[in-house]
């Protein structure tokens, strides 16, 4: 079969027929390549090492598809690999799902997979399957991508809210906000937006040493859109505790601090890409800080508040700065659209 | 929290905060009621009875959402349904991901989903992950589904490209084209379309019966883009031997032979998406296709051809009604755009 040239995605690189072939062959699998992709089967075979499974997915249609510290194809390896980190588990295999407008560059869409595949191997988990859908120009917005990710537990992990008690440490690995400011800046045109890069990366290794540390962690989770108060609010209901955060200790970036003062975002409801929340016991919890902080993705790790007494209506509180309380509520929802 | 009641999809539904969680609880939760679903983790928990499992992914764009058969709902679990059960698995786990334009109907909505449960009963598999996005107004055409599945191989299977040999049989469950004449016929506004239905169903319980009569079964495939052309142009390649097609042998609809006509589409390259094409051993072939007659989804199966000699560069050919041979190529690509 030869290889047909074009500088543009064509309607016809989707149709399942001798362009889709040439698609794949030549712009997706040699960046990919690993026995179980290298089949086009409809289905990969995976083996295991236990016989249960952790499985997630994503769909990422972030805007711009290329952004300081990453791009739309690490952020949708990223996602998925962070899913499966902070359920405790080890990713063992991805899929990677195109949907591309006709007409996108073939040049940008290679940056994209090997921006894709580069994280993919720091993360150290193939990706064994996928699919290409092309639609007409005008009905997508250039490329969305959509990841699922399956993975294996790690041993001796027992994640669960239920486990959630009265005086348990909240723990993150380090500064709020980088990925939602650094995109918001961008799209807005913001001046200083070279100073700021997202915290986009892969988790799994990180929590795996936090796990491998054997300290009581009860639940983790990657404050992706929402944030912070997101993740900490969805703890409060489901543990059913209040929960005390603290200003002063939360890890903040001074340019991503001061973008988001300008644009008048509350960067408790920003999103982070590369970002674990870790509810540990109180006597474990310098434990899990110390195992961050000797990880690249951990230095600014810190604690940042605790779980406080049990309640029908839980709510969560920031101490602030100045000695006072308010009300961390669930963002609403508008804020960031299209920002994974 | 409380119920937010609007009939559009706002941006704010996508934004991973109050109306996403009401999104949720409201329209996603009581259609796939499930214990891993519910949780609401980032990894669905899925015990296995095997330490091995088959994983496949699929976006659809089918235009339009709604077609006499099916909708893209029903469409997005029987493309990962069916994946899973050509590749001898049977389906253990769905995820269901959206992506949904701002200012989408959310009866619309409703019904997409309410037609993906119902897809997914009948097919008997939990969907136990998802996500939802939501882009601006133009940025995407109303709604994009992507499913990935996981499933466990059925016992003694064993099908492989390299067990394929000449003498081989190739055999298909029922009438070629229906799915991609009615979406074509549709989108033209062709008046017969009413006669057209999509062929559009979840195979794995027909697959599970062909297997379980312990019929030399070599490989199965669902010819959906490309049709019967691609999936027998790729067996040809990929076992490296010649194929035959019997032109009067294929099972075909007098409508969807019409609008085939009308539109000049050539039904071999037409989307099937209730279709397996299998191959078993001449000495089995009679039991295959026995099994699937007595399948309310195989009830027109028949076998169509034959595994032909070895070849370095090996074709398919159509025995013609006319009594000629012409070559079945691997279609191009373009003939039909957004058919699933």
């Amino acid at each position: 079969m030869s290889i047909e040239h074009t500088e543009k995605i064509l309607l016809a690189h989707g149709g399942g027929g001798r362009l889709t072939t040439s698609l794949i062959e030549n712009a997706i699998l040699p960046k990919f390549q690993n026995p179980e992709l290298a089949q086009l089967a409809d289905s990969a075979d995976i083996k295991l090492d236990a016989s249960e499974v952790l499985f997630t997915t994503d769909s990422f249609v972030v805007k711009p598809l290329f952004f300081n510290g990453g791009d739309i194809g690490k952020l949708a390896i990223c996602g998925t690999v962070n899913d499966l980190a902070v359920a405790g588990a080890k990713p063992v295999a991805l899929s990677l799902s195109l949907i591309i407008e006709e007409g996108f560059e073939f040049d940008t869409l290679e940056k994209i997979l090997a921006s894709a595949s580069q994280t993919a191997r720091q993360a150290d988990v193939p990706i064994v399957t996928g699919d290409t859908k092309v639609v007409e120009k005008g009905a997508a917005d250039g490329i969305f991508i959509n990841t699922a990710g399956i993975g294996t537990k790690y041993k001796q992990t027992n994640l669960s809210f239920d486990r959630i008690l009265p005086g348990d440490r909240i723990i993150i690995n380090g500064n709020i906000g980088d990925h939602g400011m650094t995109i918001m800046s961008q799209r807005e045109g913001i001046k200083f937006k070279s100073r700021l890069k997202s915290d986009c990366a892969p988790l799994a290794d990180l929590t795996r040493t936090i796990l491998e540390t054997g300290a009581d962690v009860k639940f983790m989770r990657d404050p992706t859109r929402g944030g912070v108060a997101a993740t900490t609010n969805e703890v409060a209901q489901s543990a059913g505790c209040n929960i005390e955060l603290i200003e002063t200790a939360l890890p903040i970036d001074s340019s991503v601090r001061a973008a988001a003062d300008m644009l008048g975002f509350d960067l408790l409801n920003i999103a982070n890409e590369g970002k674990v929340v870790v509810i540990a016991s109180e006597a474990s919890a310098d434990k899990v800080v110390n195992a961050m902080q000797q990880h690249p993705l951990g230095k600014d790790a810190a604690i940042i508040g605790s779980i406080a007494d049990r309640d029908d209506d839980p709510i969560v509180e920031l101490l602030t700065t100045i000695g006072g309380r308010r009300i961390v509520q669930m963002p609403y929802g508008r804020e960031l659209p299209r920002i994974c």
